[in-house]
């Protein structure tokens, strides 16, 4: 029952292809990155979705709640330092976290998603249902776990 | 003191340049509905970006949260309903909420803005500062008012 | 062989969302309008995708080639008229242009998608192939034909 | 008069914010790239945008054409390599040239930027006016030059 996990980190500077017209970056595209963070967190722990596939049959791992808090605003040339881990596990849903700070340390924005893994399922009308994490996963990513039964 | 102001509504057709590698809205892209939605959502009720600027100096409208909530998933194709409208002001912030149902009246998902007015100010290391959401925005936008002194 | 088939038309106003640093369109969303033009000139000719899969096994309209000259700048706020049609097929490939012009008649841009129909083949490294383009299509959606065989 | 500048390479694993429904990369985000190598491409270069800016009052860099030629599709989790470099300077446009591979060699796509730099000038419509290329920035970045007058 470990605390941490392995956390992803990636430096980050601001590209004008992701600022606004205020010349800072645009709000979702900060989601791009935490997105694209989990993706590389997992991948990292040899859990890429094709291998997630193989072994569990998980076709995706949906979101149930994005979210993000805005510090300090990044603008086009900032320096960011992005670092993401699996916060925790709870019941069939799992937390990752994503900070953002700048290059002097002032904290950016902090960023969350809640996912699930799904698999096939074709008497669901979405075609999928929600699994429970597999154990495998949870003992390479870390992270809390709550009331998981 | 009304509760409730305009709304602002739109159908959106998922378009196959919104999907991800799994035939439904990549979840960044709902949140640039959002913004969009807001921005609209102002220049209907006659405060473009324009307008707040040329009355009351407003450069922007930064972001203090941003969130969503996903009930049912999103496939190309699908045909939604998004509403729009300030739900609330508080202190120097005011929530636009944005609700998403599918055409068979399920709800999609649901977002909230938590946005600040901010007016230039050299003085402050960011150049701008946040101001108290001015009477006319607010008498013109509606929404629950929470403690504004 | 008519040279002339249905026009998609819409209007666009510029958002936030769409803008770079510079207060203009960021030039890859003009891309994106055209992809999305393409699907829905498509759609009103009753060719979706689901259906072109349906009846012809159409997987995808992979791009050969995707180009855009740029001619008067496309401001926040500004409202443009897109213009869409299939300008020509010749051998497997078509043509998709598409014309944005300003309110006052000014062009903006205008683009050009080169596009193949493939179909799903196991035996081809990218598992697909392209096919010729069915006649039924060629008939509901116009352009000039080149040198078809 | 050198043929060859400098060149921005960078690696790419096509993540899965990048890709459409079909699981490629989603062509738009191709200029995405673009756009982003070129701004590396000049800030190796020490020309950031800040400093053509400071030295030469240049505001932007304004496209006049985009396109690209597709070859061998990019897949989700492709790992790709991008070079970009300035390919020529004629009259008041440089072309930015960007090749993408395949890790296996194979070539990806191709892409050409034509941009101009532009300058301040309150008596344009645009309120902008292009330049020549000065020949420090030129110096710096290398390609053909074509009839420079």
């Amino acid at each position: 029952m470990r605390a941490d996990g392995p956390v992803h980190a990636e430096t980050i500077v601001v590209a004008w292809s992701e600022c606004d017209a205020a010349g800072k970056v645009f709000y979702p595209n900060f989601y791009v990155w935490f997105d694209r963070a989990t993706e590389r967190l997992f991948g990292a722990a040899q859990w890429s979705l094709a291998e997630l596939r193989r072994r569990f049959g998980i076709v995706g791992m949906p979101l149930l709640e994005s979210r993000a808090e805005y510090q300090n605003a990044c603008l086009h040339g900032a320096e960011l330092r992005l670092q993401s881990r699996v916060a925790d596990w709870s019941g069939k849903t799992f937390t990752v976290v994503h900070r953002v700070t700048h290059a002097d340390g002032r904290p950016a924005l902090q960023g969350w998603e809640k996912r699930i893994f799904v698999i096939a399922d074709d008497a669901r009308p979405a075609g999928v249902r929600a699994i429970a994490a597999p154990e495998e996963i949870v003992a390479r990513l870390g992270g809390r776990r709550d009331s998981r039964e």
